[in-house]
């Protein structure tokens, strides 16, 4: 196990489109993780949610979220970015990122259509600023 | 989007060696994920860890987890398994789960080689049973 250079754990979250697994606090003290379509503002972690999902509510009372990203086979590399959460309602900075998230997951064909559906009124943008990130490569060797 | 059926469900978790992203909760309230390797017995989920680890730490202090597993190409299936985490130190428990999941994500070659370190005094096995599960297909349809 080695730990990634900064130019590895770019490299590692942008270069093929994985997806992050968001993990946030729900009001009860329990966890909840789900997959997100994620891209990087420099080093902002930046991704849509539907204003009434539970992730949404969670960050809205706890901005404290980690995110991992992960290859799940051998060696097995692992990303895992805690950071704090901001929701914007924005209809510019939605239609730019949903576009843009929706072409590197489902390619640029289909961007267009993929970018509309997520940039819709309701829809809000999160962007994770990374206060700690923990980026290990060849976990099983 | 569909939801899977039961049968679907297992296949999704158990037909190729995908990893489970475990998320916990720390004890300042901050959620924690990362990558595990995972077998089921039954319904129960079942996987190692090492006692010193922040997830050992944090199931010991509560022991509500919530697990998601996904398939990260279009059109995207996801698992999100909600339960309760117990921990268990056993010798013979140990060994034979070590080896088994080991198996799954190394191979049967090295099944022997990884269960073994992972089968050392301080490992813990930990079960979870599941309390509530959402499994859905073809997100992006």
């Amino acid at each position: 196990m080695k730990n990634m250079t900064p130019t590895e754990y770019r490299h590692f979250l942008l270069d093929r489109p994985r997806t992050g697994k968001l993990a946030t606090v729900r009001s009860d003290g329990r966890p909840h993780v789900v997959p997100v379509w994620f891209d990087m503002d420099g080093e902002t972690i930046v991704f849509t949610t539907w204003h009434q999902t539970v992730k949404a509510a969670n960050m809205r009372r706890d901005p404290r979220v980690c995110m991992c990203v992960d290859d799940d086979t051998p060696p097995f590399d692992f990303v895992q970015i805690e950071g704090t959460a901001e929701l914007i309602n924005d209809a510019e900075a939605r239609a730019h990122w949903a576009r843009q998230i929706a072409g590197r997951y489902m390619g640029s064909d289909l961007a267009e259509t993929y970018g509309k559906r997520n940039s819709v009124e309701g829809e809000l943008i999160v962007r994770v600023t990374p206060t700690h990130i923990l980026a290990q490569k060849a976990i099983a060797d």
